[in-house]
């Protein structure tokens, strides 16, 4: 099965270094929260970071980083920065209550729009932070973006893992480098013990058979939902935690390995 | 922002009674686990019941739902049968890691054909997985299957909710009851200690200002993923357990807000 009528022509971000996908087959995996914790620990490491919100059906990164309302594009500089990073997302255009029903091609359009019209300036990165799944959206995108690399979260359990395996094939499709596969909600540490709440495991036995790196697992923390909820995420609010150290150090694999792509620099923009 | 060209023609279901749809606003919520325990757990209730995975791009039915490979549907008499539930999946037709990147009107077109070429035969309910997110799939649906109600899920945390209020928003809009809203994951009992893991009580506080009945909230519980990935729900699994429990009060809750929404039976067929 092959998707219908030609690819879409690849957009240029002369002033972008890398552009790197963050995906998932499956939904509710935290592929926002790794998103955002990922622009955030990249920006720690020094790096120059934007983060586009490109799930546009379910925007979480306004949330996530403590922009609430929407704002008048007329009047607006975007991107807007929080925590040091750079931010575009459809959820500052749309109300969150408004449902987004909308079907592919404007889906498209509008996403074209936030990443060719926004002026994100000199970045060493931008974290895109994809919709779920393997669609319209997904597929139209990673034709369109000279995505560097795509980096896929999966829970766990089998059924997120075959989804996750999607995604896999999906970028593989399309000849986007996967730099690897992160284990989100790996295990629960209470009192002490731990709890395999949503099983173990699966994200680095996934990496192994698709001949991927494993980039890591993150473990469960109450603070996860509660930072995301109060705008800062955990690598920012809790830098010494569990989870913002696993952040960290996927943020250095990350750039490790999109080095090793050899992805081709994008040419630098001119500045006489 | 409305959908564009006019809505498709409702399809006729003569010969079953009730059509409830089990949506979310956001993926990973915990929507194919709730819509396959409620389908055991109106069975349980004496009722005949179907299950349909509409969730073309990651179908979980046939894992959780114990059933593994594909079929060829020349030789294959669907509904499959399992714990008493008769099922169909795009999953039945297609490989896992095929990724099913598919534009909307070919999700449409195979979406019609499984509802109405499926001989169901007489079913008090048939359940109705559906993608998560508010799409193109949907929509569609929404707009062509004569849906009795929906019942929404979510988690406890804001992020989750946010989408959880499109979904509902989308359900008003064409004109389907919302039946209710249901809070899944909504607290973790570790040695009798309680850790609300993903924060607690939104989807109480939403069904309150949505007007909409709360149909109940699910624990956490190891088993409900190792039941999933294993092939056997834990309603059917652990019949004792809480979580099974909550869904069985579910099922008899949704039997009666069904009652309530006055929707017309559709015609009985004609057997003669």
């Amino acid at each position: 099965m092959h998707p219908q009528g030609a690819p879409p022509q690849k957009i240029s971000l002369p002033t972008i270094k890398q552009v790197v996908a963050v995906a998932s087959g499956k939904g509710g995996v935290g592929k926002s929260t790794v998103a955002s914790n990922l622009a955030l620990a990249l920006h720690a490491l020094g790096r120059r970071v934007g983060l586009l919100d490109a799930d546009i059906y379910g925007p979480s990164v306004p949330i996530m980083m403590g922009i609430q309302g929407t704002f008048d594009p007329q009047a607006t500089d975007f991107p807007l920065e929080r925590h040091g990073i750079k931010l575009m997302s459809m959820g500052f255009l749309v109300k969150p209550e408004q449902a987004m029903i909308w079907r592919g091609p404007m889906v498209h359009k509008y996403l074209t729009a936030m990443l060719t019209q926004t002026p994100w300036g000199e970045l060493d990165y931008l974290v895109i932070d994809l919709p779920p799944g393997t669609g319209d959206a997904q597929l139209t995108l990673t034709q369109t973006v000279p995505l560097s690399g795509a980096v896929i979260v999966t829970t766990p359990q089998d059924v997120s893992l075959i989804d996750a395996r999607k995604g896999l094939e999906m970028f593989r499709q399309v000849n986007v480098p996967v730099l690897g596969i992160v284990e989100n909600m790996s295990y629960f540490l209470a009192e002490g013990k731990r709890y395999e709440i949503f099983r173990h495991g699966g994200g680095k036995k996934l990496a192994q058979e698709a001949g991927v790196p494993f980039l890591g697992d993150v473990p469960i923390d109450p603070r996860v939902a509660e930072c995301g909820d109060a705008g800062v995420p955990i690598v920012h609010k809790y830098p010494e935690s569990d989870v913002a150290k696993s952040y960290l150090s996927l943020a250095q694999v990350v750039a490790q390995e999109i080095n090793k792509t050899g992805a081709p620099a994008p040419l630098p923009g001119l500045d006489l």
